[in-house]
């Protein structure tokens, strides 16, 4: 079999990348970045992938205009008075290679605030250099909001930096909300895609707006501020205007500063941010379907990398189907990514660019296409990972990026990659002759931002490693069950909804995945009571529905049995407790798991709460009954093959479908398998780096199965 | 030298008695707990001290009476409504052997509340049984606030059921606030001061309320709360009705149950419970007072015992001298409560009572006066803990308690506390003489309850070893500082006074200690940057001023230069730092400490923050300057003599007075000593179990001193 594999040509590398792309199927070859494709690649025939990113294209264009380009608020050093006069520098502390104060914007815009005691101060003048805040109250904390500029566009800063490109040109970003900044957008992919007739495929990288990531000064605070979820970069004097103008109220600098915080994606929104993303959405789109159908006319098709500059076009948002791309792509670490693209609706092709990149080194600076470098471990380590979710999902093309000439001398490698394109395409095949098996059971991830953050906690695993929830959906990326998100605002409004068996809130007080306050109103917690007394689950982790100043420390205390001390209760006398051996849920574990996350102090409510897991002094893992339903906590959550399991297990319980245990799981959690009811074919997988012997149990009986390290096996 | 100490007299052992009374030098014979002295012995001439528990003295009286037992409030457990109606039977998970419902209370001071909205809930009825909540919110969860009376004096209770004392009679307290109680209780004082003519001390046991101690039906949750600060036995329809007239508002049970979390020390009282306080102080004054004055009125001394049944005595209230006791007693585990007794003024003498006790067996049932025990190093032991606070401040009298026969067999014992005695008798001597040197730096403990609770977090540290400012406060007890308590109200109304130069700050978020949601406050704030900025240090310990919604974590974060990642900026970058070594702080300190009670996820504000130990992720402990003034950060507080010595350079360093460190210094850390100038003597002691050879500097220059373990060298 051949297809569904973009492979990376590189232009003095013809033999090699014709080799190769007959070697492992490949049907598209790509230009990586920084490399063009030579004229003897581009007329195979095999279909050429172009990549571009039009924001930072234009850089002539953008010097001639400094007042298009993007803009964002930053907050100044707080700066305490100590008497009735201060004077603020407001760019001390930022990196002035990538922020600027441009002359002409209108100062308006900024604000200073007493930091001390959270007012507006007005008395203030700008004089081009320094802010001199005017009576003071002396021994307050004074900041300034003001607008800046970016001179280099994020990206480029970072790969110029981290390569150390010299002088290199530095790109900006241009903002396409000026009118005159879309036309000359538009003009240059009108020409680049007359240049590119060999083009199939233009691969956006990606729209406009960069994720925010905001640089300091000091070389021991590089980052100051990124998210890959927030939407600080889409702000000027122009969308100000305009969403002024369509919503009726306007924003300010604070709305975006929120004292220094920022709106990242791990708080949850405010009313006004959901907005102004929505209002961003809109411009992203209806632009990117100008610069889409341009593409079309030209008889090219048009993907989006799901990565970048992404800010606006949120594939989950229920619109994305407006820009009319051809195709979604996701560069992934980890299962929850492959679900993160797989799960996109109104796009046809979903593809995954894998790891390793065809690079010299790894993330971590590691070798992997240099002596003591071991990539073919790599590719299957990484493949390993992310195949559990092409057991439940169809994923229909992957590929690489890189430099196709560092594999030259890797011939390991090189099998390995031809048989993980194998594995992909049997994969993707059953999927086309008929879905796997699943239990059926319906889960329903509980946080602040509904479906829009489906499968997604802002970004990569490592970036945030710290969260449960990106563990969570690691974990459920491989499970035979359906997942989706639940807002929490939907929730309080109306409910869990019907087609709901098992709500998972995975959390820390006050983020977005928790949830914060809204936990304080009474609606959203009756309707949790009723959905678990009345039969439903409720899978709680780390600190559900943490929240200050109410009855319990966690709002869902009285669902899963168990509460936290937060200090104000420690002349409240705690449950003695012994630990329950046997349980459903903890039969497959060995040892108590040590989650690298856990919170501290939990307890057990009375004596209904059955301890699954303690180290002694907290409850690491409980269940409990709550009249027909079941409440379920864990005090944190890492992903690892037993803690799938364990999760799973935990889910089949609080389902009330215990009973499936015996459908299509192995003894080992190492090794997961999915059942293709119309092929007729139980496919086994071992994601672990050793040889396994297994037994499925399976509606009919039992079967033994070898599979090797990180192998695949059908039966 | 003898005198200063109070011995247990024992009947039956006349002769050990006097033999003992003689070889530690007694000057006074007391009774025990359960014991009286026989003739021979009251008849030496020795003077006698007495001990009385009034209110559960006159049981007789009191079961002919019960609508004059103690009241308090207690709370439901939490049921939920499924449908309009709701049973809720309120004693259910209280123990019945101290609580019941007296058929003549008023039902009208009892409330229902709707737990899940908040809201009290005015539907319901009580039938004698059972409380019927109608017209419910279903899945909302509802509780009922009632008066119990209690039926068991709460020592009585745990004496009796921890030694096993079956059918012996329950004692029960009375409420004073009846006044036909008030009378028998006078009655009855009169007839036993005829009685008890031998008697020259009569030692109250305490007034009249005990520390609130509420027991569950669960043996796997016997204490449902405990507090030794509380005043939830001091509420009755009397004492109600009462306040109602004198405050012109009337406090209801919620004021009391506050949501079930009651009214422990640890959080920040209300306003309505400190006035509640003082109304119940001014009662308990009154009637002491009148009880006091009987006892002198026999010619007798009346001393009181500051444990048990002390709520509403309060010996820190400024009020204290108007009882007209002649003396206080302290029961003494630690150093800083042997601060606690000597700093109450109004009162001409200052006893401890030292541990341990003449029981067979210590507080956690390890052999004491039994084969295997070694009660001469326990009593070293609790000495050489206690002996650094007498170094410092000068107490009058010492004590044991408990059953003398049992020292027999035990001469190491017996001579152990003849030296300890001379030891207590030397350093009584010496402070008579004169004070002893001190750095003269004024420590202000900045907290809720102000000087209230000076060296005190309610109760001994055993019961809430977690508290940081206990073993703060246990440092400090034995350094040669001054130290006082600020109330944070008064400190936001009027700044920090004058007369202080380090202010510590130590506890966790919205516990008393650290201060909650006052810290949210401009005015406190601002004042506390006044402080510091004009040169003022402070010592913030584990979550100094943490408050949720401000702009920093810690309140005071930007004086201490460091902060807490409470989960809601995870996207800011954190300054990379190094640990700085050599420090003036830290240059005792050998290895980075380890804090019990650790706050995690500190890190620096910015690269002036001086980061002195760290965990590698974590800071432990930091130094900053703050314009003219200093700040010091730990991230939590174990008593040690490391880390005493390691807070006591940290206060030195605060208050900018680092040529200090040469004034009766040692260098090691177990051995501290003190300078009395009249004397001309030093006084160098080891607290620990190795003999040592220290060497002392002097304002003169050094000097060599070798102390044995546990001793005392006078030079």
């Amino acid at each position: 079999m051949t297809g569904g594999f973009t492979l990376p040509g590189e232009s003095g590398y013809e033999k090699l990348t014709l080799e190769l792309a007959e070697k492992w199927g490949a049907d598209c070859i790509r230009d990586s970045d920084g490399t063009s494709l030579s004229d003897e690649i581009l007329e195979t025939g095999i279909p050429i992938y172009s990549t571009i990113c039009l924001v930072r294209s234009i850089n002539g264009w953008a010097k001639q205009h400094p007042e298009c380009l993007q803009r964002n608020f930053l907050m100044s050093e707080m700066k305490m008075a100590q008497g009735d006069t201060l004077l603020i520098d407001p760019m001390e502390g930022y990196f002035t290679g990538q922020f600027t104060i441009l002359p002409g914007d209108p100062v308006s815009l900024w604000q200073v605030f007493d930091r001390t005691d959270g007012t507006e101060h007005h008395d203030w003048k700008w004089d081009g250099k320094t802010v001199t805040v005017k009576n003071c109250v002396p021994y307050h904390f004074y900041t300034v909001n003001f607008l800046a500029a970016r001179i280099w566009e994020e990206i480029s800063m970072y790969n110029h930096i981290t390569n150390d490109w010299g002088d290199r040109e530095h790109l900006m970003a241009v903002e396409p909300r000026y009118p005159e900044t879309r036309k000359a957008l538009l003009d240059f992919l009108n020409e680049w895609l007359k240049e590119h007739k060999h083009t199939s495929v233009v691969r956006f990288t990606s729209m406009f707006y960069n994720f925010t990531w905001i640089w300091g000064s000091s070389a021991r605070r590089r980052d100051v501020f990124s998210d890959w979820g927030s939407y600080d970069f889409t702000v000027n004097p122009v969308s100000l205007a305009e969403f002024e103008k369509e919503y009726g109220y306007s924003m300010c600098s604070e709305d975006f500063i929120r004292a220094g915080k920022h709106n990242p994606t791990h708080t949850p929104p405010t009313v006004r941010m959901r907005d102004w993303m929505e209002f961003t959405g809109r411009f992203v789109r209806d632009f990117g379907k100008q610069c889409v159908d341009l593409v079309h006319a030209y008889g090219k098709k048009a993907y989006v990398f799901y990565d970048d500059s992404w800010i606006g076009i949120e594939p989950w948002s229920g619109h994305f189907g407006d820009f009319g791309f051809d195709g979604l792509i996701k560069c992934v670490f980890n299962a929850f990514e492959a679900r993160l693209c797989a799960g996109v609706k109104d796009v046809n092709v979903h593809e995954l660019r894998l790891h390793p990149y065809l690079f010299p080194t790894g993330l971590g600076g590691e070798p992997t296409f240099l002596p003591g470098g071991h990539p073919e471990k790599d590719a299957r380590r990484f493949w390993s990972r992310i195949r559990r979710a092409l057991m439940r999902v169809k994923i229909d093309r992957i590929g690489l990026g890189g430099y196709l000439h560092l594999t030259q001398g890797f011939d390991a490698f090189v099998d390995e990659i031809a048989s993980i394109t194998d594995e992909f395409r049997l994969l993707k095949t059953l999927h086309e002759g008929g879905e796997p098996y699943s239990t059926g059971i319906r889960v329903g991830i509980l946080q602040s931002w509904g479906s829009l953050r489906t499968w997604n906690c802002a970004g990569h695993m490592h970036e945030h490693p710290e969260l449960a929830l990106n563990h969570i959906h690691e974990s459920l990326a491989g499970l035979p069950v359906e997942v989706r998100s639940l807002g929490l605002k939907e929730v309080k409004e109306n409910g869990v909804p019907k087609d709901v068996d098992v709500v998972i809130n995975a959390g820390r007080e006050g983020d977005a995945w928790s949830g914060g306050d809204i936990w304080k109103d009474a609606e959203l917690k009756a309707h949790m009571y009723e959905f678990v007394a009345r039969g439903g689950g409720l899978i709680g982790v780390q600190e559900p529905g943490k929240v200050r100043g109410g009855m319990r420390a966690l709002a869902l205390a009285d669902i899963l049995g168990v509460d936290m001390e937060d200090g104000s209760t420690i002349c409240a006398g705690k449950y003695s407790f012994e630990t329950e051996k046997g349980h459903f849920i903890s039969r497959d574990t060995q040892k108590a798991p040590a989650f690298h996350n856990a919170a501290k102090g939990v307890y057990a409510l009375d004596e209904n709460t059955k301890v699954l897991f303690s180290d002694g002094e907290d409850i690491i893992a409980s269940a409990r009954a709550f009249f027909k339903g079941r409440g379920v906590y864990l005090n944190g959550y890492t992903y690892s093959f037993e803690n799938t399991r364990l999760l799973y297990r935990a889910i089949l319980w609080a389902a009330g479908k215990e009973e499936l245990e015996d459908c299509y799981m192995t003894n080992d959690p190492a090794c997961e398998c999915a059942f293709f009811p119309s092929a007729g074919k139980l496919i086994v997988i071992n994601s672990s780096e050793e040889d396994k012997s297994v037994r499925v149990s399976m509606p009919g009986g039992e079967k033994n199965v070898s599979v090797p390290a990180g192998g695949i096996k059908v039966v």
